[in-house]
């Protein structure tokens, strides 16, 4: 904490910039909205008993088949080779995912979280518009460092994680002490964009939108552009993603 | 170039996500508003011969001695011990640096035109609002692939080099094809910004603003974000930026 006693907020816009951030005594929200941290949100609100993030295809299969899992994950936007479901939310609705676990893998979101395992993060939970209130009421009621850490992808920037961070920073940030440029653009950038998240990414030819429109994926988007439609707290302990009680 | 024949336009918002674009076949803009490329675009309005880019200031002292160039440059935003000058436009006016040579070293300005060199950048130039008109005419009239290099703040994101990206893709978007969330942000950023750039620099607590203007240098804010006041464009050549005529 510093000197007005407010702990600190920085935002990382790429996995690429984490290790500029000294995360010890701070909790890591990792922001992966299109689409790993909306799924993780929504099969946890639909009754998930867990969700397993690991960083590899193989990884996936081998632990899915151990437990019993549901083995899921994307490479490139689409189903990877050898898994039985996707990344998108619909997949993973109460009477599919209720007491079961999923094990997870995905091209930027689970990397992250990995990388901040290994950075040493005090706390990791995971943030998208669909738990928006559940993430900001956490992060002021812990009254902890916060760092807002966006997957995007493949290292490249992209607009709506950090539309997230800034709808985060937006509700949350009178509790903080930001001195942090990249908080200031992320919050300018949704107060842009607020009115209408999904035209301003569609006007705004988002790479995501793109590449998720491509696959006849407009519904994805739209879903997890959705504030607190699956209001949950995904919270990492002991290698497993559950829901905050 | 891309499928309507209009080639294309990349921000890379700090040195570490460099690495993430191909640019052999590009122009890059280094831009460091505050205020490397300020600082160079003005001395040679003012008459430099030209400004040689260094990545130390034991290189700098060294190759001044040799040319009996002036050495300048900056560490954490103030003069480097060792070097007679810093990083201030305000050190350069014509009757000092006409007609003689600049041997410049900063802290993230010239490393990012180094790392453009070695990645094999077809041309380099400079960019800040003191040239902003110099930079986008000749981006229009090149009509190749260009990246715009933000330097940023030891890799930390910064909002002046942002909203310097965001100025020249408002000017230049009609001619280049732009499939990337960077420049779409940095030009939101900038249409917020741009009707008080300092203003807005001030109000957002943006870290340089707060870094300079505990040295008292406002005034150098003000000045590096004034559009077209040394209205030159900086070219690398041989080691060394010359103005282009």
């Amino acid at each position: 904490m510093k000197g007005n006693g407010k702990p600190s907020l920085y935002t990382s816009v790429s996995p690429a910039l984490l290790n500029l951030y000294d995360i010890s005594n701070t909790i890591v929200v990792i922001i992966d909205v299109l689409r790993a941290t909306s799924t993780i949100a929504t099969a946890l609100y639909n009754g998930a008993k867990c969700v397993i993030p690991v960083d590899s295809v193989a990884r996936c299969i081998e632990l899915g088949r151990q437990i019993e899992g549901i083995t899921a994950g994307e490479r490139d936007g689409q189903i990877a080779e050898g898994l039985e479901y996707g990344n998108s939310p619909f997949e993973y609705p109460k009477g599919f995912v209720e007491g079961k676990t999923l094990v997870l893998t995905t091209t930027n979101g689970t990397k992250l979280l990995h990388m901040a395992l290994e950075r040493g993060a005090s706390e990791i939970v995971t943030g998208s518009f669909p738990n928006l209130s559940a993430v900001c009421d956490y992060l002021i009621a812990e009254n902890r460092n916060v760092l807002l850490g966006c997957a995007a992808w493949k290292d490249k920037v992209n607009i709506e994680d950090q539309l997230f961070a800034g709808a985060v920073i937006h509700r949350i940030k009178e509790h903080f002490d930001i001195n942090c440029d990249s908080s200031q653009m992320a919050e300018t950038l949704y107060m842009e964009a607020s009115s209408d998240l999904y035209g301003f990414m569609k006007n705004k030819k988002a790479s995501h939108y793109t590449r998720l429109s491509n696959f006849g994926l407009e519904k994805d988007i739209q879903y997890c552009l959705t504030p607190d439609i699956a209001n949950i707290l995904p919270l990492y302990q002991n290698g497993m993603l559950i829901p905050m009680r």
